[in-house]
């Protein structure tokens, strides 16, 4: 990886803990190399929740569950296994969704309709509900006020980081914290929440208000990267608030403020995503301008953000601003091409529709070279603008992807 | 390459001709590697002209050029290059396409709007219009009626082998010949006839039912064909007509049978294009039915055809329909999941939407590893069905695609 990325192991367990909550991870004998691959998150106290899912029409098992359990604005816990999405498995898959949320709720102390679950892996197998019964007590046992960490590193699948975030706000004079944990390396399109993210604080807020709050920010950050243009089963971003610090989030303004931290969290987990993309090694946003619309612009950012061979020529460190053209122009957006302007951080290699010439092209060229940069699109004077957050296609997504299942 | 492609060398060059066209193709220095790429057809007679562009925004100079062209229905020539797309070149782009247009017709003894132009390759630098003018006295000297397999190397750009395709039909009694020439590997995708494609007839058939004609094929064949989702600045397929054989095309009889062996042309020449598709190891053909409707069994085909994840599957020998089911529920068409079937040419691997256990899947595993095969989707017992052509993201199409500027 090109960045380096602020990892768990990086920071003190103790900062990825969040007042009323514990949690934990373990290696169930999931995952067929033994890694962790069970984890669990649960509040003190039940929790007000909200949920976003998956858009893709096949939905996972846990999606189902969890869709139905959204109508009750409750939970206390949340079960998340990966290896296994529990995805295109019938009945038997809803009925071990739910004996998993029912069996952990028994050991937990609670009603089975307050721990929601989580999947991911590969799709069409049936959960070991051996192991996943046989785990569950270690599961329980291991919870603790400093186990997000080990939460994270147990969701994962192809990721090579766990990917954790937290930030602290006030409402009043009271202080209150959110803290996330994301997984999600390949099927990452910006389509709606893309992989699995679990977000918890002690702000006390009510359910509806953290329901549009999520919705928003989620809009603003995992619904603008993408990694492959594939979207999954399975994907969730679920949000419980336990209101252990005594934070009323009430006002217009308190509300404001905790929607600023919530996007700016959640952007932080979905820039860690895209960091951690498979196979990537360059970082990109693209960032358009000048469109009539909000709308035109987001749709011209992702089309390049997802065309293979834009991201091919990343990975290449190609200032190939041809093909970047050539996908503006294929995004389904009126425009003229002969006001598109198109740079690498502050460097314009394209100006009204045309080559800038050489020594724009070695400039570039040396900006390509790096991990991380800007590529910026303007089609005019437009209003409307929007970003998409994505990274190169390289050898490596090629080989991870050819030898997942094997 | 996986097939034994039926390559120009692989039959008589004179099989590749047709009554009253002659063409040619030389090296002008316009690409860096020497190898040929300046082509030309032309015809003893005036020809009615039918043509079908890309519907990229972006338009390179010499198709806003052929489009203006289009109005008169006319043609007698065309002169092709490779290596440069001659796009986003502005004012000068445009000088320069009418340029070529106008030098070669003063040496062809033709009206400069007799003249068509086409280009393909690297966007955005000038045509290097010295090395245009310095080849085609050349050009025009070398053609003959057998050229035709050295036109359709010389537009080659990253395509492994030439594409060319005959057919011969009826009208009445007299016969006709239709001849096919294409280039297309990459920046492939069914949004319009995603590479050039020259046709030839010695037919004799209005030129408004020739771009009737002309616009259906192209709808069954380069529209049904994705290399990697991207679509290009200068796609063209061109047709020219020029009565030579005598056979009239005028009875609804006559017309239907043209268009049948049109059909067979274009769908001939566009399968030759994905199996040349960049890195490609496999040729897949999406199938999809039982759809509520043939836009809706159109849409899955081609989100799975363009799936980066079903596609490096392919390439991993994978039979990995977790996938696939993932890409179809995410295609925006309206199903139900546990109606999904999937078979790999005759073994369904999912029935009902799950998994159909390891028997199946030992079976489908050794159809993956041949070079073809179809992947069937079934999503119900609707009327609706379609297909699209497509082939596997390789690691050699990352490296064409990362290298290809340099």
């Amino acid at each position: 990886m090109p960045h380096s990325i602020e990892t768990a192991a990086g920071k003190a367990a103790g900062e990825y803990a969040c007042p009323g909550f514990q949690a934990a991870g373990i290696a169930a004998g999931i995952k067929k190399d033994g890694s962790d691959d069970f984890g669990l998150i649960y509040s003190e106290r039940p929790c007000a929740a909200a949920a976003v899912f998956t858009r893709n029409r096949v939905r996972a098992a846990p999606v189902q569950l969890c869709a139905r359990l959204l109508k009750t604005r409750q939970c206390q816990a949340v079960v998340v296994n990966a290896g296994n999405a529990n995805c295109c498995t019938g009945e038997q898959g809803m009925t071990d969704a739910a004996a998993t949320a029912r069996q952990a709720a028994r050991l937990l102390e609670l009603p089975p309709s307050a721990v929601w679950v989580g999947s991911t892996g590969v799709i069409g197998q049936y959960l070991p509900m051996d192991r996943i019964a046989a785990g569950l007590p270690s599961l329980v046992s291991s919870l603790r006020p400093d186990g997000f960490t080990d939460f994270a590193d147990a969701i994962r699948t192809t990721d090579l980081v766990p990917k954790l975030a937290r930030r602290t706000g006030k409402a009043g004079q009271t202080a209150y914290t959110l803290l996330g944990a994301a997984k999600g390396s390949g099927m990452i399109r910006p389509d709606m929440a893309t992989m699995l993210c679990y977000v918890v604080t002690d702000a006390d807020i009510p359910a509806a208000d953290l329901q549009t709050a999520l919705g928003r920010s989620v809009d603003r950050s995992f619904n603008r990267i993408t990694v492959d243009g594939d979207t999954s089963t399975n994907d969730t971003v679920h949000l419980m608030a336990n209101g252990v610090s005594g934070a009323m989030v009430r006002s217009p303004e308190d509300l404001a403020a905790f929607q600023e931290l919530l996007d700016d969290l959640l952007l932080d987990l979905a820039r860690k995503v895209v960091l951690d993309g498979e196979g990537a090694t360059k970082f990109v946003e693209i960032r358009v301008e000048g469109a009539a619309t909000d709308a035109d612009a987001r749709r011209i950012a992702d089309t390049v953000a997802d065309s293979p061979l834009v991201k091919t020529a990343f990975f290449g460190q190609d200032a190939n601003w041809g093909r970047i053209i050539g996908a503006v122009g294929r995004a389904g957006v009126a425009l003229d091409p002969d006001r598109i302007d198109i740079a690498f951080n502050d460097i314009f290699i394209c100006k009204n529709g045309q080559y800038a010439g050489p020594e724009a092209e070695a400039a570039a060229a040396g900006i390509l070279k790096s991990p991380a940069f800007v590529t910026l699109i303007r089609t005019g004077d437009g209003p409307g603008s929007g970003f998409c957050l994505t990274c190169d296609f390289s050898l490596e997504y090629v080989k991870i992807n050819a030898d997942y299942r094997s």
